[in-house]
Protein backbone atom coordinates (compact mmCIF):
# COMPACT_ATOMS: atom_id res chain seq x y z
CA UNK A 1 0.00 0.00 0.00
CA UNK A 2 1.93 3.34 -0.92
CA UNK A 3 0.15 6.57 0.97
CA UNK A 4 1.37 10.13 0.48
CA UNK A 5 0.78 13.06 3.32
CA UNK A 6 0.39 16.62 2.43
CA UNK A 7 -0.25 19.60 4.40
CA UNK A 8 -1.57 23.32 3.19
CA UNK A 9 -1.70 26.35 5.16
CA UNK A 10 -4.24 29.37 4.32
CA UNK A 11 -4.59 32.41 5.89
CA UNK A 12 -7.61 33.92 4.64
CA UNK A 13 -7.92 37.57 4.75
CA UNK A 14 -11.55 38.02 6.29
CA UNK A 15 -13.41 36.18 8.66
CA UNK A 16 -15.24 33.86 6.38
CA UNK A 17 -14.98 32.51 3.07
CA UNK A 18 -15.00 29.64 0.54
CA UNK A 19 -11.69 28.42 -1.38
CA UNK A 20 -11.78 26.12 -4.38
CA UNK A 21 -8.90 23.53 -3.16
CA UNK A 22 -9.30 21.29 -5.99
CA UNK A 23 -6.70 21.83 -7.80
CA UNK A 24 -4.09 21.05 -4.65
CA UNK A 25 -5.62 17.92 -4.09
CA UNK A 26 -5.53 16.51 -8.05
CA UNK A 27 -1.60 17.39 -7.74
CA UNK A 28 -1.45 15.32 -4.79
CA UNK A 29 -3.44 12.03 -5.92
CA UNK A 30 -1.14 12.47 -9.11
CA UNK A 31 2.17 12.63 -7.21
CA UNK A 32 1.31 9.72 -5.32
CA UNK A 33 0.91 7.19 -8.08
CA UNK A 34 -1.90 5.91 -6.78
CA UNK A 35 -4.15 4.14 -9.27
CA UNK A 36 -7.13 3.04 -6.98
CA UNK A 37 -7.30 3.78 -3.55
CA UNK A 38 -9.40 6.86 -1.18
CA UNK A 39 -8.41 10.42 -0.58
CA UNK A 40 -9.17 11.80 2.32
CA UNK A 41 -9.33 16.07 2.60
CA UNK A 42 -10.18 17.41 6.06
CA UNK A 43 -9.80 20.42 7.96
CA UNK A 44 -7.09 20.37 11.12
CA UNK A 45 -9.08 23.16 13.03
CA UNK A 46 -12.73 23.23 14.44
CA UNK A 47 -13.85 26.15 12.85
CA UNK A 48 -12.77 25.27 9.55
CA UNK A 49 -14.64 22.40 7.05
CA UNK A 50 -13.65 20.71 3.83
CA UNK A 51 -16.35 20.12 1.53
CA UNK A 52 -17.39 19.04 -1.65
CA UNK A 53 -20.45 20.93 -3.47
CA UNK A 54 -20.67 23.88 -6.81
CA UNK A 55 -18.02 26.31 -7.55
CA UNK A 56 -21.27 29.01 -8.32
CA UNK A 57 -20.60 32.48 -6.69
CA UNK A 58 -24.62 32.89 -6.32
CA UNK A 59 -25.03 29.52 -4.09
CA UNK A 60 -21.34 31.03 -2.12
CA UNK A 61 -23.72 33.91 -1.15
CA UNK A 62 -26.71 31.28 -0.54
CA UNK A 63 -24.28 29.23 1.94
CA UNK A 64 -23.01 32.45 3.84
CA UNK A 65 -26.83 33.84 4.37
CA UNK A 66 -28.22 30.19 5.12
CA UNK A 67 -25.15 29.58 8.12
CA UNK A 68 -25.62 33.22 9.29
CA UNK A 69 -29.18 32.20 9.39
CA UNK A 70 -28.67 29.23 11.15
CA UNK A 71 -26.22 29.66 13.59
CA UNK A 72 -25.57 33.21 13.62
CA UNK A 73 -21.88 35.43 14.44
CA UNK A 74 -23.49 37.87 16.59
CA UNK A 75 -25.07 38.88 19.50
CA UNK A 76 -21.80 36.94 20.74
CA UNK A 77 -23.14 37.05 24.28
CA UNK A 78 -25.40 34.48 23.12
CA UNK A 79 -22.99 31.50 23.28
CA UNK A 80 -21.73 29.89 26.74
CA UNK A 81 -17.88 29.37 24.27
CA UNK A 82 -17.71 33.38 24.01
CA UNK A 83 -15.84 33.62 26.91
CA UNK A 84 -12.26 34.64 25.93
CA UNK A 85 -13.48 33.68 22.21
CA UNK A 86 -15.88 35.40 19.93
CA UNK A 87 -16.35 32.37 16.96
CA UNK A 88 -18.76 29.37 18.60
CA UNK A 89 -20.62 30.20 15.26
CA UNK A 90 -17.62 29.27 14.01
CA UNK A 91 -17.58 25.56 15.33
CA UNK A 92 -21.63 25.57 14.78
CA UNK A 93 -21.50 26.69 11.02
CA UNK A 94 -18.10 24.11 10.31
CA UNK A 95 -20.35 21.38 11.86
CA UNK A 96 -22.96 21.90 9.12
CA UNK A 97 -20.93 22.10 6.35
CA UNK A 98 -18.62 19.41 8.11
CA UNK A 99 -14.88 18.21 8.54
CA UNK A 100 -13.54 16.29 6.12
CA UNK A 101 -14.72 14.64 2.51
CA UNK A 102 -13.37 11.22 1.30
CA UNK A 103 -13.12 10.74 -2.34
CA UNK A 104 -12.65 7.65 -4.43
CA UNK A 105 -9.32 7.33 -6.89
CA UNK A 106 -10.08 5.17 -9.57
CA UNK A 107 -7.45 5.23 -12.44
CA UNK A 108 -5.21 7.26 -10.90
CA UNK A 109 -7.26 10.28 -10.62
CA UNK A 110 -10.16 11.75 -8.07
CA UNK A 111 -13.14 9.85 -9.22
CA UNK A 112 -15.87 12.68 -9.17
CA UNK A 113 -19.54 13.29 -10.66
CA UNK A 114 -19.78 16.37 -13.10
CA UNK A 115 -19.93 18.98 -10.73
CA UNK A 116 -17.60 18.26 -7.86
CA UNK A 117 -15.40 20.66 -6.38
CA UNK A 118 -13.42 20.45 -2.97
CA UNK A 119 -13.85 23.91 -1.37
CA UNK A 120 -12.09 25.15 2.06
CA UNK A 121 -14.83 26.43 4.14
CA UNK A 122 -13.11 29.53 6.77
CA UNK A 123 -15.52 30.55 9.67
CA UNK A 124 -12.76 32.00 11.61
CA UNK A 125 -9.78 33.42 9.55
CA UNK A 126 -7.15 35.86 9.50
CA UNK A 127 -4.30 33.67 10.78
CA UNK A 128 -2.96 30.56 9.24
CA UNK A 129 -4.51 27.55 9.46
CA UNK A 130 -4.03 23.94 7.69
CA UNK A 131 -5.87 21.45 5.93
CA UNK A 132 -4.54 17.58 5.45
CA UNK A 133 -4.55 15.40 2.10
CA UNK A 134 -3.89 12.36 2.69
CA UNK A 135 -3.88 9.64 -0.45
CA UNK A 136 -3.87 5.78 0.24
CA UNK A 137 -4.16 3.11 -2.12
CA UNK A 138 -1.88 1.00 -4.57
CA UNK B 1 -5.02 -4.29 -1.60
CA UNK B 2 -7.91 -5.54 -3.82
CA UNK B 3 -10.68 -2.61 -4.89
CA UNK B 4 -14.02 -2.84 -6.46
CA UNK B 5 -15.81 0.42 -7.99
CA UNK B 6 -19.48 0.69 -9.12
CA UNK B 7 -21.58 3.37 -10.83
CA UNK B 8 -25.26 3.39 -10.33
CA UNK B 9 -27.65 5.47 -11.63
CA UNK B 10 -30.95 6.83 -9.85
CA UNK B 11 -33.63 8.47 -11.94
CA UNK B 12 -36.41 9.55 -9.59
CA UNK B 13 -39.53 9.94 -10.59
CA UNK B 14 -40.38 13.12 -7.72
CA UNK B 15 -38.61 16.57 -7.00
CA UNK B 16 -37.15 14.79 -3.57
CA UNK B 17 -37.42 11.15 -2.02
CA UNK B 18 -34.93 8.23 -0.18
CA UNK B 19 -34.24 5.10 -2.10
CA UNK B 20 -32.45 2.28 0.85
CA UNK B 21 -29.49 1.65 -1.70
CA UNK B 22 -27.66 -0.77 1.11
CA UNK B 23 -28.90 -4.26 -1.26
CA UNK B 24 -26.89 -2.56 -3.66
CA UNK B 25 -23.68 -2.06 -1.31
CA UNK B 26 -24.44 -5.28 0.34
CA UNK B 27 -23.76 -7.19 -3.40
CA UNK B 28 -20.25 -5.20 -4.09
CA UNK B 29 -18.98 -5.56 -1.17
CA UNK B 30 -19.50 -9.53 -1.79
CA UNK B 31 -18.31 -9.46 -5.02
CA UNK B 32 -15.08 -7.22 -4.01
CA UNK B 33 -14.11 -10.21 -1.81
CA UNK B 34 -12.70 -8.24 0.35
CA UNK B 35 -12.64 -9.51 4.16
CA UNK B 36 -11.23 -6.05 5.84
CA UNK B 37 -11.12 -2.91 4.45
CA UNK B 38 -13.30 0.06 4.27
CA UNK B 39 -16.30 0.92 2.09
CA UNK B 40 -17.37 4.45 0.34
CA UNK B 41 -20.35 5.35 -0.89
CA UNK B 42 -21.17 8.86 -2.76
CA UNK B 43 -23.40 10.80 -4.27
CA UNK B 44 -21.70 11.78 -7.38
CA UNK B 45 -24.28 14.86 -7.60
CA UNK B 46 -23.94 17.92 -5.55
CA UNK B 47 -27.95 17.93 -5.17
CA UNK B 48 -27.97 14.35 -3.76
CA UNK B 49 -26.52 12.27 -0.92
CA UNK B 50 -25.92 9.33 0.92
CA UNK B 51 -26.37 8.64 4.32
CA UNK B 52 -27.16 6.02 7.09
CA UNK B 53 -30.30 6.33 9.26
CA UNK B 54 -33.14 4.08 10.07
CA UNK B 55 -35.38 2.30 7.38
CA UNK B 56 -38.88 4.00 8.79
CA UNK B 57 -41.25 6.09 7.02
CA UNK B 58 -42.66 8.23 9.75
CA UNK B 59 -38.49 9.22 9.89
CA UNK B 60 -38.56 9.69 6.24
CA UNK B 61 -41.13 12.03 6.77
CA UNK B 62 -39.66 13.75 9.66
CA UNK B 63 -37.19 14.60 7.67
CA UNK B 64 -39.04 15.87 4.68
CA UNK B 65 -40.55 18.32 6.90
CA UNK B 66 -37.66 19.25 8.54
CA UNK B 67 -35.20 20.14 5.60
CA UNK B 68 -38.08 22.27 4.12
CA UNK B 69 -38.17 24.15 7.57
CA UNK B 70 -34.09 24.24 7.54
CA UNK B 71 -33.80 24.97 3.86
CA UNK B 72 -37.10 25.68 2.14
CA UNK B 73 -37.46 25.00 -1.64
CA UNK B 74 -39.61 28.16 -2.11
CA UNK B 75 -39.97 31.17 -2.83
CA UNK B 76 -36.90 30.19 -5.48
CA UNK B 77 -36.33 34.18 -5.73
CA UNK B 78 -35.03 33.61 -1.76
CA UNK B 79 -31.61 31.90 -3.66
CA UNK B 80 -28.71 33.92 -5.18
CA UNK B 81 -27.98 30.59 -7.08
CA UNK B 82 -31.58 30.24 -8.63
CA UNK B 83 -30.90 32.49 -11.56
CA UNK B 84 -31.37 29.54 -14.06
CA UNK B 85 -31.51 27.58 -11.91
CA UNK B 86 -34.52 26.74 -9.06
CA UNK B 87 -32.65 24.23 -7.05
CA UNK B 88 -30.48 26.03 -4.41
CA UNK B 89 -32.79 24.55 -1.39
CA UNK B 90 -31.25 21.12 -2.94
CA UNK B 91 -27.70 22.01 -2.21
CA UNK B 92 -28.35 23.08 1.24
CA UNK B 93 -30.45 20.14 2.09
CA UNK B 94 -27.68 17.83 0.66
CA UNK B 95 -25.48 19.36 2.81
CA UNK B 96 -27.30 18.71 5.79
CA UNK B 97 -27.76 15.28 5.01
CA UNK B 98 -24.55 14.49 3.64
CA UNK B 99 -22.23 13.54 0.77
CA UNK B 100 -20.82 10.34 1.57
CA UNK B 101 -20.73 7.63 3.92
CA UNK B 102 -17.82 5.28 4.62
CA UNK B 103 -18.59 2.01 6.23
CA UNK B 104 -16.16 -0.84 7.78
CA UNK B 105 -15.88 -3.83 5.99
CA UNK B 106 -15.57 -6.66 8.74
CA UNK B 107 -15.15 -10.39 8.08
CA UNK B 108 -16.42 -9.79 4.62
CA UNK B 109 -19.54 -7.98 5.54
CA UNK B 110 -20.60 -4.43 6.12
CA UNK B 111 -19.93 -4.34 9.74
CA UNK B 112 -23.24 -2.45 10.50
CA UNK B 113 -25.13 -1.62 14.06
CA UNK B 114 -28.71 -3.20 14.39
CA UNK B 115 -30.45 -0.51 12.29
CA UNK B 116 -27.91 0.91 10.16
CA UNK B 117 -29.25 1.30 6.41
CA UNK B 118 -27.82 3.32 3.60
CA UNK B 119 -29.80 6.02 1.64
CA UNK B 120 -30.16 7.52 -1.63
CA UNK B 121 -31.51 10.79 -0.73
CA UNK B 122 -32.47 13.06 -3.93
CA UNK B 123 -33.66 16.32 -3.47
CA UNK B 124 -33.60 17.59 -7.37
CA UNK B 125 -34.79 14.87 -9.12
CA UNK B 126 -36.01 13.54 -12.61
CA UNK B 127 -33.35 12.76 -14.40
CA UNK B 128 -30.63 10.14 -14.29
CA UNK B 129 -28.13 10.67 -11.67
CA UNK B 130 -25.55 8.18 -10.12
CA UNK B 131 -24.19 7.19 -6.98
CA UNK B 132 -20.75 5.85 -6.34
CA UNK B 133 -19.46 2.69 -4.72
CA UNK B 134 -15.62 1.93 -3.87
CA UNK B 135 -14.39 -0.93 -1.75
CA UNK B 136 -10.82 -0.90 -0.67
CA UNK B 137 -8.98 -3.62 1.28
CA UNK B 138 -7.41 -6.82 1.51
CA UNK C 1 -2.30 -4.37 4.83
CA UNK C 2 -3.09 -4.31 8.16
CA UNK C 3 -6.29 -3.32 10.16
CA UNK C 4 -7.79 -3.65 13.57
CA UNK C 5 -11.72 -3.58 14.35
CA UNK C 6 -12.77 -2.40 18.36
CA UNK C 7 -16.34 -2.18 19.35
CA UNK C 8 -16.95 -0.53 22.50
CA UNK C 9 -20.32 -0.28 24.19
CA UNK C 10 -21.36 3.09 26.07
CA UNK C 11 -24.14 3.44 28.08
CA UNK C 12 -24.56 7.42 28.63
CA UNK C 13 -26.68 7.73 32.28
CA UNK C 14 -28.99 11.15 30.15
CA UNK C 15 -30.93 11.30 27.19
CA UNK C 16 -28.07 14.01 25.83
CA UNK C 17 -24.06 14.36 26.13
CA UNK C 18 -20.90 14.28 24.79
CA UNK C 19 -18.05 11.73 25.35
CA UNK C 20 -14.27 12.63 24.78
CA UNK C 21 -13.40 8.96 22.95
CA UNK C 22 -9.75 10.59 21.90
CA UNK C 23 -8.10 7.84 24.69
CA UNK C 24 -9.79 4.67 23.09
CA UNK C 25 -9.19 6.07 19.62
CA UNK C 26 -5.79 6.41 20.03
CA UNK C 27 -4.78 3.32 21.85
CA UNK C 28 -6.54 1.48 19.19
CA UNK C 29 -4.22 3.21 16.14
CA UNK C 30 -1.54 2.28 18.91
CA UNK C 31 -2.54 -1.38 19.07
CA UNK C 32 -3.02 -1.83 15.28
CA UNK C 33 1.20 -1.09 14.63
CA UNK C 34 -0.21 0.74 11.58
CA UNK C 35 2.18 3.62 10.80
CA UNK C 36 0.43 5.00 7.90
CA UNK C 37 -3.18 4.52 6.95
CA UNK C 38 -6.97 5.69 7.93
CA UNK C 39 -9.00 5.51 11.17
CA UNK C 40 -12.89 5.38 10.41
CA UNK C 41 -14.56 6.02 14.01
CA UNK C 42 -18.46 5.45 13.76
CA UNK C 43 -21.91 5.27 15.90
CA UNK C 44 -23.35 2.17 15.44
CA UNK C 45 -26.48 3.62 16.00
CA UNK C 46 -28.46 6.07 14.26
CA UNK C 47 -29.34 7.91 17.20
CA UNK C 48 -25.75 8.99 17.83
CA UNK C 49 -23.06 10.60 16.40
CA UNK C 50 -19.53 10.49 16.72
CA UNK C 51 -17.72 14.42 15.69
CA UNK C 52 -14.69 16.18 15.94
CA UNK C 53 -14.36 19.66 17.83
CA UNK C 54 -13.41 21.63 20.78
CA UNK C 55 -12.89 19.37 24.41
CA UNK C 56 -14.73 22.73 25.88
CA UNK C 57 -17.44 23.11 28.24
CA UNK C 58 -18.86 26.36 27.05
CA UNK C 59 -18.86 24.87 23.32
CA UNK C 60 -20.70 21.73 24.61
CA UNK C 61 -23.63 23.45 26.45
CA UNK C 62 -23.86 25.63 22.56
CA UNK C 63 -24.37 22.68 20.73
CA UNK C 64 -26.92 21.00 23.12
CA UNK C 65 -28.46 24.90 22.98
CA UNK C 66 -28.61 25.04 19.34
CA UNK C 67 -29.25 21.69 18.74
CA UNK C 68 -32.76 22.05 20.77
CA UNK C 69 -33.37 24.69 18.41
CA UNK C 70 -32.93 23.25 15.21
CA UNK C 71 -34.65 19.93 16.27
CA UNK C 72 -36.32 20.26 19.22
CA UNK C 73 -37.47 17.27 21.76
CA UNK C 74 -40.69 18.36 22.60
CA UNK C 75 -43.57 18.28 21.91
CA UNK C 76 -43.16 14.81 21.07
CA UNK C 77 -46.30 15.07 18.86
CA UNK C 78 -44.77 16.87 16.06
CA UNK C 79 -42.85 13.81 14.79
CA UNK C 80 -44.55 11.00 12.37
CA UNK C 81 -41.69 8.92 13.44
CA UNK C 82 -42.74 8.99 17.56
CA UNK C 83 -45.94 6.45 17.39
CA UNK C 84 -44.36 4.01 19.51
CA UNK C 85 -40.93 5.49 19.61
CA UNK C 86 -40.22 9.51 21.12
CA UNK C 87 -36.39 9.99 19.42
CA UNK C 88 -37.36 11.31 16.53
CA UNK C 89 -34.97 14.43 17.42
CA UNK C 90 -32.27 12.05 18.46
CA UNK C 91 -32.43 10.98 14.50
CA UNK C 92 -32.04 14.49 13.23
CA UNK C 93 -29.58 15.55 15.98
CA UNK C 94 -27.46 13.20 14.97
CA UNK C 95 -27.84 13.80 11.33
CA UNK C 96 -26.64 17.17 12.40
CA UNK C 97 -23.38 16.34 14.23
CA UNK C 98 -22.95 12.98 12.00
CA UNK C 99 -22.38 9.49 12.53
CA UNK C 100 -18.64 9.18 11.33
CA UNK C 101 -15.70 10.32 11.53
CA UNK C 102 -11.89 9.77 9.11
CA UNK C 103 -8.83 10.61 10.64
CA UNK C 104 -5.26 10.00 8.96
CA UNK C 105 -2.88 7.94 10.81
CA UNK C 106 0.56 9.46 9.86
CA UNK C 107 3.74 8.32 11.41
CA UNK C 108 1.50 5.54 13.64
CA UNK C 109 -0.46 8.45 15.02
CA UNK C 110 -3.49 10.09 14.86
CA UNK C 111 -2.63 12.78 12.36
CA UNK C 112 -4.57 15.73 13.78
CA UNK C 113 -4.71 19.08 14.21
CA UNK C 114 -3.52 21.30 18.00
CA UNK C 115 -7.53 21.27 19.16
CA UNK C 116 -8.79 18.34 17.28
CA UNK C 117 -10.66 16.15 19.92
CA UNK C 118 -13.13 12.99 19.19
CA UNK C 119 -16.44 12.95 20.70
CA UNK C 120 -19.00 10.76 21.15
CA UNK C 121 -22.41 12.09 20.95
CA UNK C 122 -25.68 10.58 22.42
CA UNK C 123 -29.31 11.93 21.97
CA UNK C 124 -30.57 9.38 23.25
CA UNK C 125 -29.21 7.38 25.90
CA UNK C 126 -29.64 5.62 29.16
CA UNK C 127 -29.43 1.99 27.55
CA UNK C 128 -25.81 0.17 25.95
CA UNK C 129 -25.12 1.55 23.00
CA UNK C 130 -21.67 0.83 20.86
CA UNK C 131 -19.41 2.76 18.44
CA UNK C 132 -16.70 1.15 16.49
CA UNK C 133 -13.30 1.34 15.20
CA UNK C 134 -11.42 0.09 11.99
CA UNK C 135 -8.08 1.37 11.95
CA UNK C 136 -6.46 0.26 8.02
CA UNK C 137 -2.96 0.64 6.71
CA UNK C 138 0.72 -0.92 6.66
Amino acid sequence: MKSLTRYITVNYPRRRGFINITPEVVQCVSESGIQEGLCLVNAMHITASVFINDDESGLHQDFEHWLEKLAPEKPYSQYHHNGYEDNADAHLKRTIMGREVVVAITGGRLDFGPWEQIFYGEFDGKRPKRYLIKVIGD
